[in-house]
């Protein structure tokens, strides 16, 4: 693990991407996960709101979490996550699409409940090649100090 | 569709399951979307928080969708949701966990565009056989009314 608590400090944190999301998997979380039509069948989601094929919010959320990883969080001693304080839906995920997803850090505090770790407060952006803006979410990670009683770094 | 908007008044609407999950659900959607080490690694996972092998948090989220999907929303008239207003992780997802979904009405209001349609604020709660909460979350849905003007019902 490279990245401490004391390595996220409020402001930009990074960019990471692209992930190129295909038709087949729009299809394959929302059989699972989302089967409303608007997400599985062309001609429904011609007639629904999204005006053509789009993924699961649900989806998009998912891939956050796996950009975040495969960008950040494998090398971050992150213990875990309370929940998610905010998320937002705010353009549909189409076939084909490149996300990149912009990383900020909003906050970040002392854990009330243990010396040895910190909060950080993310906000997560993810947009398309085009730069619309297809999700937003703000949660709580919970991460270890560096330098931590009784812990060489 | 035999569900609109007048159906979902404040209160309890419904209890939804069970649905299993097994371990290899919970490593086959950790693997695709978060691949931290607990959610894959029985020893990884025993050394974590949560004490044991334990699915994503946001795999508790897609199930949250899947069961809602089964329970009613395959016979609602929504017509989509601009995100979720806060995500609880409670308790860890375990593998064989046998998992009920309550769904509860907290508001319901009249959508502020579209006359045709209003807007339902969901809590979901998803708990375990043991009774252990393991999720909840907060959503409003945008729900068409049985009776809009120029639709026969």
């Amino acid at each position: 693990m490279t990245l401490f608590f004391e390595d996220f400090t409020p402001g930009s944190f990074g960019c990471f991407g692209p992930c190129h999301v295909s038709r087949e998997d729009i299809i394959a979380f929302a059989s699972e996960f989302d089967a409303q039509p608007m997400h599985l069948d062309e001609e429904a989601a011609n007639r629904s709101l999204l005006k053509g094929l789009a993924g699961s919010g649900w989806h998009l959320c998912a891939i956050a979490s796996r950009m975040s990883y495969d960008g950040f969080l494998h090398r971050t001693a992150v213990l875990g996550s309370p929940g998610v304080n905010e998320v937002k839906w705010l353009s549909p995920l189409r076939p084909g699409d490149d996300l990149m997803l912009d990383v900020d850090i909003e906050s970040s505090r002392p854990s009330s409940s243990r010396s040895d770790c910190g909060v950080v407060d993310v906000v997560e952006t993810i947009r398309n090649a085009a730069g619309q803006t297809l999700l937003s979410l703000r949660m709580p990670l919970t991460v270890q100090r560096r330098d931590r009683p009784g812990v060489s770094s």
